[in-house]
């Protein structure tokens, strides 16, 4: 991979553990933490894909919290405005993977910004709390389209004035290192649960474990 | 629900049952065959959302392949040619829901299509093997983007020449009867299993539990 005068990292799943909310999850409801926990975060995205193609975008609470509650319902989770309220709390303070702020200290030498389908207000809490510092902090609710639309990838250009070839794009989430590379990125796909590559017609430039295997 | 001049099936779920593949999975993979073909399915569906938003369209025997190759590497199945080509030629003779062939009989006072993500390659045979007759098959392959993109639904109101109020959209794949609403199609969502609504901003005009229930 050639060098690079940017990374733009995606924030959910790769900078930040989505799973860290299972232990509230198994709180309220014991022995259905793991299974609420997987299946939310696998609504949230398709609720993201289906709104995008349909036109009709909603911001990333919204879309996290319509996921949510359609969840519990099919689980049979009975949930209240207090369990919904202190869910979506976690959210705006999930885990860092503890793979991520020694390897942040090691690529300081380059512009680094977060890319991301959350909107404002769950994104910009978060990065807030996790004493982790960027040069810009882009959303796709400018946008009104989720990730991997092109456009999205086009805001990082854009806004940290690079040409994309100058670009390194790091996420966990295969499907959007995959919309990244498509959109001309070099791309380091974080493969840390050992999943196969998705076929999306794509290949990662790189596939490492954990992001301190990402050398500038 | 007012009067219908038209009604437009969705194929893959609601009249052909996609999990009727299971016993040839089963048979392969014993003991397996029930999470390869729910996984199958769903990564499928992925596949389909995620290119489109990329611009990637592929046809659906690809994305289907590619889907199934995935999910049999992340479950640890090891897959050969002939299991392969047996398994896409499986999606070629999908079985019926037993509700839908009684159910057409009583329909055909009205235009009647298919609307599906299916590619010709693998919607021609499967329809022209199930016995049904319709006054059009019409393909997202014609705009190379897929459900539930509005341009999709577009498409029947041009080939059956009649306005969007006038026609029932028919699906039992919640998102896409939600992708019609947002069209504006008057929308049956067929709920076989007891789901509940998915949370995307609209709701079906009548939700029922079998395909003889739409009266016209």
């Amino acid at each position: 991979m050639t060098m690079h005068n940017a990374l733009v990292f995606d924030a959910y799943g790769t900078l930040f553990d989505v799973h860290s909310v299972l232990a509230r999850c198994e709180a309220f409801w014991p022995g259905r933490g793991a299974q609420l926990s997987q299946l939310w975060r696998a609504k949230q995205l398709e609720y993201t894909w289906q709104r995008s193609l349909m036109g009709r975008y909603a911001p990333f609470s919204r879309v996290t919290e319509d996921a949510l509650l359609y969840c519990c319902e099919s689980l049979g989770l009975k949930i209240g405005e207090k369990e919904k309220q202190a869910l979506m709390e976690e959210y705006r303070k999930l885990a860092l993977y503890p793979d991520v702020a020694p390897a942040m200290k090691k690529l300081q030498a380059v512009k680094r910004a977060i890319l991301t389908n959350g909107s404002p207000d769950m994104i910009d809490p978060l990065v807030a709390q996790s004493g982790l510092s960027f040069d810009a902090v882009l959303s796709v609710d400018e946008m009104k389209i989720y990730k991997p639309a092109p456009q999205i990838y086009q805001l990082a250009v854009d806004r940290l004035k690079t040409p994309k070839e100058n670009i390194g794009f790091v996420s966990s989430n295969c499907w959007d290192a995959m919309g990244a590379k498509s959109f001309g990125f070099g791309v380091y796909w974080i493969n840390r649960g050992g999943a196969p590559v998705d076929r999306l017609g794509f290949t990662p430039d790189k596939i490492v474990k954990s992001l301190g295997e990402i050398l500038l």
